[in-house]
Parts: structure tokens; C-alpha cells; sequence
């Protein structure tokens, strides 16, 4: 099969690969119908992930099952399907306790690589959520969202407790923070400020929801929320870029006794304990564990309630996959749908 | 009136002080009946505080009221009360969410000085809570205890969500380390696994409802209560320390999604953001808003429901005070009661 293969910083290659196999009697095949490019992606892209031989890319992904092991009972052959970049069992502590992405028997998709035509998904039936009908064009971009950056961007929102009453300040414009900006608003948060310096991305921002565009950055992005918010910093806010900088943003945008859910991948980021301990904001992220809210954003997508399918503003045939990650690194793409 | 009075690191005296007045209409003039000496004021002992110029200690008190400003509405000439360490309006925004300690008025008593024969209470009417009744010599140990490190002890055991089924960890085997453990079991928490290498700060422990202690610290304790808890980690773990070391090990020991409450006045700690990342649990902490618990635990102690009193394990009067600095600095003591 054709699959998306990253030899070095910069270097995409697409190219013959194994077909998968059954490994274990948990395992299920599918066919790939749709997979992505996502901003975690672009670390190990660019250099900033230590890489010692070449890595299969991609852990987002819809499929149709193949093939399944002799101990997978709830998802079937023919089965549409969406999961997560997490593969989990879904019977363990931590997963009954709703962090699926921390499952005692985890296994990160990236190690997989779905960008290509066919994956194998360990714990087929804790992982895979069925599709119930034949998706439109649109409701498969929205599902695929769901893998990973609407399921990201929702445990975001729900971490940063958003709702009724509440202000959400969005930190990062990329994928993540849109889908965040979606969720806060779906949450019935009153106000959705959202943090972007380009007007493509302030313009779909607005369009998932925001209700106020902050063009600062660093600390002057957070006394212009806390300018927004009465002197107090937001309730809530969604941490989704993974820097110093946008952590001690997040941090001081938010009121005492607030909460910051924070997403975006850590990257060289130390948080002080004393400015945390004077902040006494509520500071909780990691891995999302998309899985949990795969089966409500099934069906929230299915009939029509949230549509997050714009997030995906490029689309390319998967042997283009090398122009996709381009794109998306020189932030002329905020992701990019790879179609098999 | 006679006060105690930092010079210099270990340079304790209690020498006059100018009698408190009235500043502002919203002030109480309190008599100081009974106060105490908290792991938080030897920072400063120790010299790890930056100190310019002599500072009145002290910042936990019980007292009657001698005087009150002309706005006071709630709290009248003779009341009994009991405050916390931080002055609060109790109206604000964060005051109403529960956050007295980061209130947009605050102020911190150990600016004023409670160790001392009066004492002036900013705020008074959101600051002080009546004591009901004249409370017996035990009940008036517990109600100091409330002041800050029992109030301290039932935040952590809040934020960490401590509750039935939950196993609870606590780092640290001063005061506010007990005090967690007493709070923790009162909330029902099944397992709470006390980390102590003193054979009476376990004993007490013990007494206040550890149903496991530990005596590794660092990783090491971290690995044994992953040992005790299935492998998973502590549902809920309270810091009560404030050092790197403490901090990672609350972190490490606690399962993914589960909540550490940090209470530890965090002096020099970094907390990694990768390390947090993926140890994907909830962290909160910082100045506990002990005035939010006030009501109930001045309840629960004067009906006879908890029992902290046995926190202070040496009494000495205020005249003494140098030799209470010692003792706790000296770990010969967990904490001592000044009588006025």
C-alpha cells in the first residue's frame, strides 16, 4: 500500500509500505477513506522531535473495517468507523474515568501511521466508534475533525469549563484553537475571545463562534483580556499552542479560581510554581482523550448540529501529502483533508 | 502592646508595638485571644524570604472585637471571631466564586501582624466569622486550627477531590499535611495514604485518619503509592510542601485525570510542562481560601463533628514566641499555640 513516510526534517515522501496485518486478536484493518495533516505533525516535520529512522506518518483517520481479530465483538466487517490518536481499551480505570488517551494499554496511532490506505487500530473495540449511515462529503470532513482536532479542541472546553455565563479566551489560531473556539460556543459560553493576528483565521474564528478578536500576543494578549473581562482575566481558557509563551499567557488571562485547559504539545515549556501558586487558576491538559467524546460528536456531526468541516480550508489527494505538510508549515493551510 | 517581630533570619523578639487603630470604616479592632506560629512564617525565619526591614509576624488569630469602623454591618463590638489569613470583601467576583484569598481587595494579614495583643481586621464584615458560643479551651485550639491550617488542609482535600472510593496522598507531614488528612478522611475518602519518616507526625497521622503511611519520598514515594493503588496512582493527591521535589512527586504518584491539590507556598519550583503534559492530571493550588470553609468548619467544630486540636502539640504564651520558632524550625514541634 501507499502510505506518508517522514525521512527528515522536511522530507515527505509518499511510498510503498507493508499492508497490515492482524497482530493481535484486539486488532482490526480498515481501509482508509480520510486522514489529515495535523499541527503535531509538523514538530518531528520540523526537526524540533528527535528522529532516528524513517517514521510512517498520521493518526487521524475514517475507515471502513477489513478485517477484524477473533476477539473484536462490537465492530464488525463493513463497519464505517472514526477513532482517536490514542488507541484504547476503553474498560480500564483510567478510561471508565473518561482519559481514554491515558488507557493502562494505550497505543499512539502515530507509531502507525494513518496517512496512508490502509492502518491497523489496536483494541479495535474500545478505539472505534461506528459511523451510523453513509456520511455526506461534508459530515466526513466534520467526522474526521473529530479524530483529533474538534475531539481536542472539545476537551479543551470542557477542561477550561465552559458554559452559560462564562468568557473562554482562546489561545492559538491553528486548527485546535478554531475547533476550541466551536466548543466554547457550543457550551454556551457568553464570550468567545479569540486570539489571531491573520484575517483568514480571525474571519473563521467569528465564523465558529467567537464574539472578540485579540490581536496582542504574550502578556499584552492577557491584559487585553483581562481588559475584556472587567479587570478579572476569563473564566476559561484554552491553551492550544504548547509554548512558554502562550502557557504563561494562558495562566495570567485567567481569573483566580479560573481554569486553563491546556492542548497544544509541550515543547521546552516550565511552568513557575509561584506564579501558578498566585494565579490559583485551575490548570489541567495533556493527550485529549478524544474517545470520550467521539460518540456525542458522532452524532452531534450526523445530525447537523455542529458543522466544524471548514477547519479543513485544503484538500489534496494523499500522493500529494508532501505539498500538504508544506502548506500547513508555512501556514498558508490550516489543515489540510488528505483524500485516498 | 506587645508583638512579635522578625529582625533577621532567626532573629525572633516580641517587643511594643504601636496599638492598632481604626484605618478605614471598614476595619475591626480585634483583642487577640489565642494564635500561632505557621510553617509559612519560616520562610522568613530561615532567611529564604527577601526581608529589608523588621516585620510583625503572624497571620492566624482568634479574638473578641473591641471596635469596629463606622461601615461594619455584620460584626459587632464584642463578637467572637475567627479569620483567616486573608482579608476579603466577600462580595467581589472572585470573592462570590469562592476565591476569598484572591480577592480584588485583599489583604494579607501577615502585613499586619496577628502575633501580637490586638490586632486590626481590614474588611471586617467579609473577613470574620462569628464563633457561636464562648468555645472550650479544645474548641478554641481547633478554631486557631481553622484559621489557616486546617482551612489550608480542607482546601487541598477539596481541590484534590478527595471523596468515598478515592484513594488520597498526601505530601507532607507538617500542619497542613495532617490537617489534609483529616479533612480527606472526612470527606470519605477510602484509602488516604500519609508520607511521613517521623514516627509521631505518623502516629498523629494516624489519629486524624491515615489508613496507610509512607515513609520513601521523592520518586521512590511515588512508585509505592502507584504500588498501592493498582498501579494507577493516587485518585487524589495534596502537596504541602512547596519544594521541586514535593511537587513532582505529587504529580508522579497521581493517576491520569486525577487532581492534585498543591498548598505549599511553591519557593523555587518548576514544573515541567512535558511532565504535566502527559501526567495528564488536574493541578490547583495557591493561597487556600480558608475564609470560603470558615462557616462550616466553625460549625463542625463547635458541635463536635472534627477534631483538629491535636495540630498543636506544644503551647507556649506570646512572650515565648522566639522559642516556638525554634521548635518548629527545629521540626521538635508541628506547631505551637501562643496564649495572649
Amino acid at each position: 500500500m501507499r502510505g506518508v513516510v517522514l525521512h527528515g526534517p522536511g522530507d515527505i515522501r509518499v511510498e510503498e509500505r507493508p499492508d497490515p496485518v492482524l497482530q493481535e486478536d484486539t486488532d482490526a484493518i480498515i481501509r482508509v477513506t480520510s486522514t489529515c495533516v495535523c499541527g503535531s505533525d509538523l514538530w518531528g516535520y520540523r526537526g524540533l522531535d528527535p528522529q532516528t529512522e524513517p517514521s510512517p506518518m498520521g493518526h487521524e483517520y475514517l475507515g471502513v473495517v477489513e478485517e477484524v481479530g477473533s476477539a473484536v465483538r462490537e465492530i464488525a466487517v463493513g463497519d464505517r468507523v472514526v477513532g482517536s490518536f490514542v488507541a484504547s481499551d476503553n474498560t480500564c480505570q483510567i478510561c471508565r474515568a473518561g482519559y481514554q488517551s491515558r488507557c493502562r494499554h494505550q497505543v499512539f496511532m502515530a507509531g502507525i501511521g494513518t496517512q496512508a490506505e490502509y492502518a491497523r487500530i489496536p483494541l479495535a473495540d474500545g478505539t472505534l466508534v461506528r459511523i451510523p449511515a453513509a456520511p455526506t462529503a461534508q459530515q466526513e470532513r466534520s467526522l474526521l475533525a473529530a479524530s483529533d482536532v474538534l475531539g481536542t479542541g472539545w476537551f479543551g472546553s470542557t477542561t477550561a469549563q465552559a458554559g452559560p455565563g462564562k468568557s473562554v479566551a482562546v489561545v492559538g489560531d491553528g486548527a485546535v484553537g478554531l475547533m476550541a473556539v466551536l466548543a466554547a460556543r457550543y457550551a454556551g459560553a457568553e464570550h468567545v475571545i479569540a486570539m489571531s493576528g491573520h484575517a483568514d483565521r480571525q474571519e473563521l474564528a467569528e465564523h465558529f463562534g467567537a464574539t472578540e478578536i485579540v490581536t496582542e500576543r504574550g502578556e499584552a494578549a492577557a491584559e487585553r483580556v483581562r481588559d475584556l473581562t472587567g479587570g478579572y482575566g476569563a473564566h476559561s481558557t484554552v491553551e492550544a499552542v504548547g509554548t512558554q509563551e502562550s502557557m504563561q499567557q494562558a495562566v495570567a488571562g485567567t481569573r483566580p479560581g479560573g481554569h486553563v485547559g491546556f492542548l497544544g504539545v509541550s515543547h521546552d515549556v516550565e511552568v513557575s510554581g509561584a506564579d501558578l501558586f498566585f494565579a490559583t487558576v485551575h490548570l489541567h491538559g495533556g493527550p485529549a482523550p478524544v474517545r470520550r467524546f467521539l460518540p456525542e460528536l458522532v452524532d452531534l456531526i450526523m445530525t447537523g448540529r455542529i458543522d466544524p468541516s471548514p477547519v479543513f480550508d485544503h484538500t489534496l489527494p494523499l500522493q500529494e501529502a508532501a505539498e500538504a505538510y508544506r502548506a500547513m508549515d508555512e501556514r498558508r493551510a490550516i489543515k489540510v483533508m488528505l483524500t485516498i
